[in-house]
């Protein structure tokens, strides 16, 4: 069942301000230039959809077809000194975790019903919406030459898109309405990941003694 | 002349498999948490033939097709904690190296296998069934944040693949059973790293003096 | 309006000499073995035309269709022993920076071109220009494990592709031919990262007080 295309590009347009804001609040840190701000920005935003496009073979590309999401983060980048550093004043490290959350939800229940309308079985497209869903901020860390946050964390995150992606899959097997069924998804994946923070959730590691 | 198809899926499980296992040990030298291993895992086991599918344009993906592969890597990573520390511990690092000379030859042979039948030249094959076997393990180590092993190892093992595919490639052209070829291509591959590794082999550094 | 295809390839073989000759330093640099170099000088070669036929699904791949190309890098890389220490002895640091202006100039205007030509919008296009401009270098770094060059630059490099791409598509947009238009373009591009390497223009970073 497809999402109504309306609350697709709302998920979309929504995922794709709160990861360009990560990428922007990263690239600032790095005390990066103006082309690297964009860059990292624009691998946040759009580094995961572009991959399940690829994966999918699916073009146009999203971004291609809606034009308006590349001016939206090339406006955002370029009016980022007037408003991040006092949004970051404001809400310190809170701003990046929201934004990263919101956009772990969205992009993961929207990469999911892409995949999902496109033939996939659940489990490919599960790890669609996963991949959809981390791959940007991925993207952003190794631009940034870190390891990946999400991979070190020890908190759940890709987790929790998977929850999220699996109450998705589960209501719409249900012939729940896939608004409702993504409303759902969106509202498991974030609201989790945000308790993870919040109570300091943790993931085990694996760490075996080493012979 | 195309590999008849069960031994292309046991190439491809065997490789599978392997470089699985050398994505987990990776993950766990970093301390990553489950995400990590479970991600790392993944990018070993399919980043070379992805990559390979997506230059190639062939869809499915390999491991949309064989869905199985996916949920083989799921199920070792959810009980490497049981099996893997005792297989370190009784092997040390060699096991390490078996899995990786292993998943070489395997994907080295398979990738320039599917290259040739999608039509591509002897160069490109080759080119293709290199990438398949050393696309993974480069992407584990950017994941890992390191300078991809096989870049700095001194030790032939890209090389390896070479050799490999041009056994397969060379045999095939003068007729030769293409199960047989790939077989003479995967021992060439496999075994040449093994000996590589055994016996200490070099490759020259490019050392030239700074101006 | 597309380029006469001689000179296309006059600007991708121009552009391939340059960047993987930038490689080639690189990975030297790094002390890496023979497979590194390959690989490095490959990456910063062809990184940037890949993901822009990937993106663009333009199969087959440029490299591809033109094998001429990789027998060109495999060339320079075996004899580069020959001629890279010798070359850069005397002129030293200059011949990256020479080397890297006019593969940003060449690449990013066939890339653009060949983007206009596949029906993309100007935006678009100009991205993809960038795009082919830009990720090979990025790759080239990404492999050497250090936050890439572009992005910490401080000098305009990917805003002198935007530049060159922008009066190429201006020109082009005014009917002029596409002969001069790509000239110009190229002119522009390599030019102005020339004078901002030679006048140490610098590019204003983000640099906001952290809350």
């Amino acid at each position: 069942m497809q999402l109504p295309s309306t609350l697709l590009i709302a998920f979309e347009v929504g995922g794709t301000v709160a990861f360009a804001t990560s990428g922007l609040i990263e690239a600032m840190r790095k005390r990066m230039d103006v082309v690297g701000v964009f860059s990292v920005a624009f691998a946040s935003a759009f580094g995961g959809g572009t991959v399940r496009d690829l994966l999918l073979d699916r073009r146009p590309l999203f971004w291609v077809e809606h034009e308006g999401y590349l001016w939206l983060v090339l406006a955002m980048a370029v009016t980022a000194p007037l408003w991040l550093s006092v949004a970051l004043r404001q809400t310190g490290a809170r701003l990046m975790v929201l934004a990263d959350a919101l956009g772990l939800g969205l992009f993961a229940i929207s990469g999911t019903s892409i995949a999902l309308t496109a033939g996939m079985s659940p489990l490919v497209s599960a790890l669609m919406g996963i991949a959809t869903a981390i791959v940007g901020g991925v993207a952003r860390d190794v631009l940034c030459n870190e390891v990946p946050h999400v991979y070190r964390d020890h908190r759940p995150y890709a987790l929790c898109a998977l929850a999220g992606s699996a109450v998705y899959l589960g209501l719409t097997a249900l012939q729940v309405g896939s608004g409702w069924a993504s409303l759902a998804g969106v509202v498991v994946a974030t609201g989790s990941r945000l308790l993870a923070v919040a109570l300091g959730w943790r993931l085990p590691g694996w760490r075996p003694r080493e012979p």
